[in-house]
Formats: C-alpha cells, structure tokens, sequence
C-alpha cells in the first residue's frame, strides 16, 4: 500500500526551454520539503551496510514487483529489474497531455524508470564474470526490447552510476532503464550530426574514427573480435573511454549473444582500469544508441561510453559548452593500457 | 623566472567533435603525472588559511604582473585583475593554426584568461558593500572591452566559481574572465533561438518571458528599477537564479554606472539568499552577452545565471542532455523570497 501511495505523489513534468529548445525535467514528491536540499553533507554511502540496503536480499520484497528476474540454479535470484520506487518519469500518466504553460510547451512525464539490481552488494560490475556482466547486457536488451514499442516512448536511456561523486546515491551495484517520451536536441546533434556525415561521404563517422583510431594506436585501450576500446580524440572528459561495435551495428537491442560477451569482456576491463590505475574512480557509464521512435536510423553506429567523475564542470562549461579537459587522451590511455 | 617558465609549458588546444560538432579545450601543463589526479580526495579549502592564500596582499607579487588595479584612498588596493598563472588558453601563440588531425579539426589555445580578485580573503560576493560589488562589474566591464577587439578573439565568458562543490579550488574570492576565439554550438543554439524567435515573433524572447514572469510573479525573487530575478520556469538546476535587465540591452560592455549599481543591488540579494536560506550553497555565476565577433546581436539580451550547486548531473544527463531538477521552480521562489 506504502509503494502504490509513494507513485501517486509523483510528479513529473518536462518542460521546454523557449530558446535553446532543450528539455528539463521536474520530477518531484509531493510535499517536497526545503531541508531536502543539504548542501556540502557527503552521505558516506561506503559505511552504510547491508542491512540497512534497499537493494539487498532481505529488504528488496518492500521494492515493487519484479519485472525481469533472472535464477540460479539453487533457485534464488542473481539479477533483478523492478520499477523505481521514485521515478523520474511515471507510467501512471494517462497521455502526454501536451499543453501551452504562457509562452512555453509543456508535457507530462509520462515514461517508464526502472532498476536492476545484482545480487551481490559488495562486487561491482569491474569485479564480475564475464559472464555475469553478459547477462546484465542480456538484461538491458530484454528490457529495450519490451519498452521501445510502447506508446509515447521516443528514445530510451541505459545508464549506470558508480560511486557517490558519480551522482550513485545507493551503493549496492544497480544500473538505471529510462523510456522517455521526448528526443532531447543534444541527442538530435549527435544523430543528426552522424546523418549528415554519411550523406556527405557516403561513411559512417563512427566507422571512420575507428578506423583512423586502429591505425594510430594511440589512444587505444583494448580490442577483441567484436569490440574496440579507445580514448575518443575529442574526449569530454579525462580518461573518458568509448566501447565500440567493430561492424556498423545501429541498433543496440539486436545485440547478440556473442557480442554480449565479447562486450562484457571489453566493459571488464575499462572498469577494472578505473578501479586499479585511477583509484577507484567513481564513473557514469551509458549507452547511445538510436531513437525507437520508428524511424530507420541506419547511419548510427551504437556504442557505450564511460565517464569517469574526473572533475567538476563549472563556470566555463556552464556558460560556453565548452569543456576543459586537463589530460589528453593520448596520455590517459597510456596510463589506462598500464 | 618561474613564472615565465610555467607559461611556456601551457600546452593549449581545441578539438572540434565530429558528430556533435562542439569543441573540447585540452589544457594541460607538460609532463602531467598520472598521480596528479586523485579521486574522492575532497580538498578542504577551508582550512586553508590566508598565510598560504596565492591571492592574499602578502603573497600575491608572485602572480604576474597586474592587468588591472583599483586602489583605496590609502593606497593600497582592493581589487586586481591579472592573468592566471595557468591558463586555459594562452595568448603565447602566435595563430590560430587551424589544421586537420586525421578527420579532426583543431586549432591551437589562443586566447586570454584573466583572474580577478577582491582584497577580503573572508569576504565573499554576497557578503560585500553594493559598491564594492558594483566596483567588480566594472572590472568586468573594463576587461571585456580591452578584450573584445583583440585578434581572434569571438567571445568572452566571465564567471565566478564559488566553494570546492562549484569547482573552486581556491578559496579567496575571486572571479575568471576567458576570451576565447570560438563560439560553441551551445552558444550558437542560445543565440539562434533568440534570433529565430524574434524573426517569428517580432519580439524579444527574453523580454516575452520577462514580461510574463513580472505579470504571473510566481517565480520572481528580487526587482529594482533596472533589474528583475526570477528562478526560471525551465531552470536546469534546482534554485537556478536568471538576473536580467528590464530594459532590452544586448552588449554588456555598453553597462551604465547606475545599472552597474542596480545589478549589484541585484546580484548581492541573491547570493546572500544562497548563504542564509541555502546554507551557504557552492555556485557558478556566469553572464551571457552577445559574441564579440564583429556581428550584431541586437535581438539578444544579456543576463547573468546563477547555478547553485545542489546536485550532481549524471547518467540521464549526460546520455540524453535531459537536466532532471528535484525542485520546481514555483517552490524554490518561495524559499528564496523568505
């Protein structure tokens, strides 16, 4: 009853900038109180155990039902995906209900936001099989697959944070599934920019930088059958690393089960990176992929990409776009090769 | 010596993203180690005293030489501009040097990047004099100017980074001027929106939403007879502040004394709302004006953001540039007012 209670109090609204045409979304619980807002108080998430984690054996029954559960052979569960007790967009709303707010345009938040969770609380992604990582990958498809058709649902982000610095809140390993209703201009640049790429040179620019990528060397990282790591030459971020299909692949959900593996294999060892030659460094990890708004994207070239919180975007960012990057990736893939 | 040396080692680039087309700025000292970057070491800035302050009266001769000196009757000063002694561009080199780098285009780190300090190690923004502030706008004035013609430079960001959340990683109050010679593709889009929409609509964008936010009043903070602030109704941030001129004014260079004042009035409420009913928040303060590139901008209209630093952007944002803001704008009017 609790549960059903926490989802009518959402609230979420995507609102649209009138100038720059990009999307906010307000998601909020009712009631919200001002003493929500802690500024500078570091919740020190390592000292939280297990008995206290939502995520954990004992406690998980008070999440929502289960939506994808994966068993071992004793039965008991290895992999969960269950719907976000606070979502960011509600499946609740019964349409879009786009609407005129004065000059602006203004939508519900209607969408889906969910979780999976791992079993163990204290091994993360870096830390397991090869074949555990396969079956998380297994999961975001299973998952793709069954959110991409559904009504209103535009474009759908696969993301996972890692460590407090990272924005992670809970420590138990858990990657986040949001189906959102809206393709956000950010996301429009890149595909639009790889689109109009192809129509000039008749080549995927994915396709191209690997190629010039495979042939320097420099900047990269790791390389089996089917996947290739590197530092992007245009990395946002220190130690930024890109995971690539080596083939021209643009939808990420038919993904198979042997690109699973050959995938899990070079996520390991970006992740082990972090954890061995950069001090654990918390890291966002996602997924970009085409739209599943039912339009052909074959010019898109999926891939994942690893963000590790290197350092804090401020007044320069904020105001110009411009990101600073205070190593190059040819050094930080010297030192991630290590 | 020393410090001509450290400016000589500044290895300054830009890197244009081929999809996305925005550029990234690699700035890094030679010989960068490895160890130079620790994660989850949170520096203490507050118990850095003023004995060991770079920007203190004692310590400050070993900055470069001056830009800029405002003195007090006594003689001594009590506000500097000078160039930092690390610079993210660098007005060493000779060109531009655009050239390509595989299918890349990179331009080599030409600009200027300025520091300006008051003479309080202990007294911040929010907590000067309304003529102390308005002394610091025109500082920033006095610079853009002498900037704004300068060879390739196209435009100018001036911005304030305040506590180690924000990215400040010194305490003594201080603010960062950089003339840079591109404008991103983030700017661009804010700059074509306004023009776009004044094309359709024969009116201000920023003046429409002025003019609706003065008539709803939900989201308005602060008003004199120059300058309104409102927290926008589609703020990026939580408690995100919007200051803007009542009056349509697209070049901040051309500030009167009386506005500079007005703005100061303006600019000291809202930061000391951050210090007493946001518990002394970490931000980034930043203007946006039209690009000094010989063009004009009339139909734009400058302002300053404040972003207070409440939380982290994670792997939502960063995948799909969808900003998720946990407290409407409506409400955190409410709590600023107070």
């Amino acid at each position: 009853m609790t549960t059903k209670n926490n989802r009518e109090n959402i609230f979420s609204q995507l609102r649209k900038d009138l100038v720059s045409g990009t999307w906010v979304l307000f998601s909020t619980k009712r009631n919200q109180r001002p003493d929500c807002f802690k500024n500078r108080e570091r919740k020190n998430e390592k000292e939280k155990n297990e008995k206290d984690c939502l995520f954990c054996k004992e406690n998980i029954s008070n999440q929502e039902e289960d939506t994808l559960v994966y068993t071992k052979k004793d039965n008991d569960w290895s992999l969960k995906v269950f719907p976000n007790k606070f979502p960011a967009l509600s499946s609740e709303y019964k349409d879009i209900n786009k609407r005129e707010y004065g000059p602006f345009e203004v939508i519900d938040g209607i969408g889906y936001h969910e979780v999976l969770v791992t079993e163990d609380h204290n091994l993360d992604m870096a830390e397991l099989e090869v074949i555990q990582i396969a079956e998380i990958l297994d999961a975001y498809q299973d998952r793709y697959v069954s959110l991409m058709n559904r009504k209103h649902i535009k474009y759908i982000s696969i993301f996972k944070n890692y460590g407090y610095d990272a924005g992670a809140s809970i420590r138990h390993p858990h990657s986040q599934i949001v189906a959102m209703p809206i393709i956000d201009p950010d996301v429009f640049r890149s595909i639009n920019g790889s689109e109009e790429y192809f129509r000039v040179h008749t080549e995927c620019v994915h396709c191209v930088m690997i190629g010039w990528e495979k042939e320097s060397g420099k900047r990269m990282i790791f390389e089996n059958e089917d996947f290739i790591v590197v530092c992007p030459f245009v990395s946002r971020v220190s130690f930024e690393m890109r995971v690539y299909p080596k083939r021209h692949l643009s939808y990420f959900e038919r993904i198979t089960d042997v690109q699973k593996i050959k995938l899990a294999e070079a996520m390991k060892f970006c992740l082990s990176k972090l954890k061995k030659n950069l001090n654990d460094a918390s890291y966002n990890m996602f997924l970009h992929t085409s739209p599943c708004d039912g339009k052909t994207y074959d010019h898109y070239h999926w891939h994942f990409e690893i963000f590790p919180k290197t350092n804090t975007w401020a007044g320069l960012e904020l105001s110009t776009g411009i990101e600073i990057c205070a190593i190059l990736p040819e050094r930080a893939a010297e030192i991630l090769r290590k």
